[in-house]
């Protein structure tokens, strides 16, 4: 492994342009499936061989619908149609002994699965078709069999990012998203749908915040209910924005509204895929949850790729966690930002590169010996483990 | 429009990780696949009612197929399977006149004849599938019409980003692979195919170059006919690596060779779609040809989507076209960065805000009073009039 | 219309081959989906406009599935993949108001719920992929709707065929599927599966009655529990067979199995579409329930087609009917073959030709007074009025 | 084998219909596009093994597309979408040698090279687009190499059913498709599309003869050019109805015309397919290539079946060859109707029955030793050998 650390200044950082597509949003469902199938597929490879068997799933496309929605309620007219598509071990012989992997049934229901975690309103057996073209490959166990405890050999040549700490901007629309989509969140507000982006745009210390978000039809009577949740749920999020005391915040909630010609974003299922939007995997958060095009970011998508061995997704996870970890035990160090380099056939406990870049109060050589010794760590200790948080869908991955 | 311009201090970079998927990764694929819908669709529009109707068809997906490869030869054995998504304009009336647009046929045959483009060895007729899921819409002109030499407005909340020069890094990784899937790289090295990903990793000043270029099985009788065929490759590429001065070149071509256990980068039709390899759209180079983790980057696609009124487009080229006039009609400024956002419903010469970050010589001042003119100007002269450029393929877009 | 009716001779018939494919065979069962997307339609059609608009809807493909049946459990290891083909008006005017028709939601609606009344161990939402490919037409209403109390015009020169009374060998296979598929059937026998096939060859008197059924492996746990049930299946056949006074029936079961390779008719969820067996519409039973190749048959699908004014369907139907009423409503009558033609354009009440062969003691012109009576009655009184019944699913169509 | 020959009276048929879909009808593509599937991969697998591995292919299904005929022109708007569906060997083992059968590929050459033989206006890389859905199984050779010699053992019971001679009306149908369709057909009418439909309805020696036949609308330049064209193929068909003598033949074409709706059956391709007709395996022609009602039929089809082994396919051409040679070879049958039953797992040359009824002056002994002697040396000499003229596409399938 090569180490770089290296200190630079803090630097001010003017502007800021931050999203979240929400857990409905159809880019998100798409991250999501394809995450689930690979977690599905994970389990059962784990189950039969006590191995997670070659599989990378991280392409789906998600075909919009078509939906009438109408206050009261509204139905959705043309199901909203799915393809998932990647490669997996459909087949493997142990002791001469073959035996099936169920890949269709397990993609098939991981999706709807995963389609009723996501949402309430939308029925996976009514309003979606699910379909896939996965590719199957077969193994034999034999010669991998001693493998099953070293260390994996990276899969592919691949690119890291992380830093800590989220600014002001990032923090927002990650909480504002979050409330907004969680239990307490849909208690409170349950006419809000799952289909819910956040936009901020910060100028000096003035942020506008414009939310978008599908709001399911049935629950709301008329349009004068509408504009009542829609006040009420602008109010909550500017009590979320007082949290961040050094900006001033702008809410806009769905904006394309017109009272005029009748248009308010109202939807049956409560995500915009019902009528026209389209989704694909890997086009929305990056790991940390966020879309920050004033960071450093990668173009790798976490979702649906081998959580044990290939880098893209492993040092999308572990790049975050080292910069938190540099700034958490070390107080002179205020922030980080972490890149980590894979390449094919090395163990993914050794990176060809990893660069550091703090700020803070440090020396540069207490920066580099701190890095080193946090480095280490996390790839002897963590890099070998992570997929089992991982499969227990404990590691935020988009 | 809020203009910021901002003078910050040179940084040096130490380390840089440059990639670039070449012409027929699946990934690039893909782009190129829907873009060319898209400029097909926006000519049929142009052609029957002077105006581009409204389409958004920027998703597809790519299911890898399944191919032997043999030296000498070799066949695909199961093809390639891509699905067309977005939404279009399938029906306009004018006049009272209903006018069918064959949304259908349009696709495949963008699809087809763009991939004739890319490829010299796949025949898109027997080694592919083009399929397509294309929700039409339909539109009374009459409302529209007056509209139509109107600046038109944005229809999404978008944001673009570009920067000029591109380091020393980024100039090597693009001209190798755009050497190399030249029509004299072709005429040089007939053998390779048209897949060629590049990935630089620079430490300091030396460069790590890593070429993955398949190659054509049935040009290439033996594996000692392919180990000459990558030496001088190799040696071209490195060749090229020396024009870059200042760095240090390290050439590999195809690491992941293994003479011991027969295997070779090598395939039927010059990509590695042919057996196994998926892809989609958006999931590769930004705007400009690159993918930079090191650099601001934007997550929209640009392919598929309206070039007249889609600032996630429009912008991702104008931002690059401003920094770089930025740097060219000023000489106290070395470098610019360049970030615009849209706001839905603005007319897309009067973006939301854009932010300009630039080193040199220049005073705060100056540089915004720079910045200022040279947008303008863009935003007059050239936001209206780029969707003619882009429809004659003379925009970079991925 | 014109009328030709006939008197023939009895004669001998010496051998006879019979066949039905029961409920859960993949033909039948795509012959019920697509018969009940046309129900469903005609329900929502009529809903919504008092009107049955254009449907026909009477393709579909299933792809068969892969599973592993184990006694005492087993799983569907790939989904059935089904696509439903066809025309449906997707779009109507009224008073230049624009409704739509959600086609795709009643389409898959449709198909889960007829595979559910089907099927108690085939799960349509785990077990299978249901697609549609149906292409969508516009209707105004205005200039329709003074048609709607008129006799609809045959839309095709269709042809259909029925006879009376059933032999002894179709009545034998009509019964055993029946009771095997009845409520109280599979009370007795809950181990027997849905697709069960019966096939009788009959030479003089001696009847060889082949019955091909899934068992279901989660209720039967062990080869000598299947071989029991089997018993007792075949005793019960026997039973049903005995009615059969001038017949001596030899039944034979699931004729493939074989112990000693451990092969058993044993399924996961009671048809053999979940293990490759593919299936079309109209290539099963014709609309008496029966594939009988001594008999006249057409090659119509009856299943999926507009019941108001397809007279492939309503023919096929009512010839049948027609022969039965000949034979019941005059004793010198024993038997009958009533074929039916329409042509495009003419009222369904106004067949181009009836043409009917009896035998009996009756003579010529008696024969040609009383068919022309009946064909009469039933042309004016039933033909305009049964796709009542059939949208209540009270007429046996296949 | 159980023989029953049984000799009948002549019995007077007033009325017939008959019916034959074209070689551009959707039904009878699909027929075509599977047949010439299942020749492929026979050709492939004889090439490769010396053997007929194991495959049916008899299920597709064909959606049609949108189109815009237009005098002098039109375009195809949506293309067809073809889907081949059903089982064949996809990797077979030799000497421990994996091979890959390229199912994939041979299947999409073999849609377009069959629809390139059927049209001369339909492009299948433009206007169609095909797509498979096949189940992929393997097999070890070892085992089945001794077998490769053996008489095959019939893989189903099925039935085959065939006559001779035909009607008067029965050939009067095949000859008009057949000279229409034919080279010289299309020389003197380059007009008249592939898709072409005849019906006759004969009452006593009256016949009406219904033909719908698609023009090709950019070889047409207007209206009258069209009605001009219509009627020189009107005088053509009536002048080989004048070959049958004993028939008066009123002949009927395109009768959906409409001079004042402007209605007329011109396609751009040659095939209703281009616009809304739907199309599947087995729902047209019998294996003679008619559709009679009168007659007995059998509902297998005979597309896409093993040519070596899949008894429904091979019966249903050796019941007709019988049935020929038994009124040939023996001058007192004047006609004869042959049946033939398989039983699953008994050689291809031993049926479980076959039952002929003949007419003429023969005894009933006679008949029986005659019949007994045709069908032997039948299944002796041409049972096995039937699949070399299958596959070099001599024997009339539908």
């Amino acid at each position: 492994m090569m180490l770089t650390a290296y200190k630079i200044e803090t630097r001010p950082q003017l502007v800021e342009f931050v999203e979240r597509k929400g857990k409905g949003h159809p880019d998100t469902v798409c991250d999501a499936l394809s995450e689930r199938l690979s977690v599905e597929l994970s389990r059962h490879y784990l189950n039969e061989t006590n191995m997670i068997l070659h599989h990378n799933v991280d392409k789906a496309v998600l075909v919009g619908g078509q939906a009438k929605p109408e206050f009261g309620g509204g139905s959705v007219t043309e199901p909203i149609y799915i393809l998932l598509v990647g490669r997996a071990t459909g087949k493997y012989f142990n002791n001469g002994n073959e035996h099936i992997v169920p890949i269709g049934s397990i993609a098939i229901k991981a999706a709807k699965d995963e389609l009723r975690r996501i949402f309430r309103f939308l029925d996976p057996d009514q309003h979606v078709i699910i379909d896939y073209r996965i590719k199957q490959g077969s193994v034999d166990l034999v010669g991998n069999f001693n493998a099953s405890n070293a260390v994996p050999l990276s899969n592919d040549t691949s690119f890291g990012v992380g830093f800590y700490p989220l600014s002001d901007t990032e923090r927002l629309v990650l909480n504002v998203e979050t409330y907004l989509n969680s239990k307490k969140g849909k208690d409170e507000f349950p006419e809000l749908g799952e289909d819910i982006k956040v936009m901020a745009f910060r100028n000096g210390n003035n942020v506008t915040l414009t939310v978008a978000a599908a709001m399911i039809s049935k629950l709301i009577g008329s349009p004068s209910e509408y504009m009542e949740v829609k006040k009420r749920v602008t109010e909550r999020i500017k009590e979320i924005a007082s949290e961040e005391k050094r900006l001033n915040v702008n809410v806009i909630v769905n904006n394309a509204d017109n009272v005029e010609k009748g248009i308010y974003y109202i939807t049956v299922t409560g995500t915009s895929a019902e009528n026209g939007d389209d989704g694909q995997v890997g086009r929305g958060n990056r790991a940390n949850g966020l879309i920050t095009p004033f960071r450093p970011m990668t173009l790798e998508a976490t979702a649906g790729k081998n959580p044990r061995s290939h880098t893209g997704k492993i040092y999308s996870v572990l790049a975050r966690e080292i910069a938190q970890k540099l700034v958490e035990e070390n107080k002179r160090i205020s922030s980080a930002q972490v890149y980590m380099l894979s390449q094919i056939g090395r163990p993914i406990t050794d990176p060809l590169a990893v660069y550091v870049e703090a700020t803070g109060e440090i020396s540069q050589d207490a920066l580099h010996s701190h890095a080193e010794s946090v480095i280490n760590e996390v790839l002897q200790r963590r890099a070998k483990e992570l997929w089992k948080d991982i499969l227990e869908g404990k590691v935020e991955l988009f």
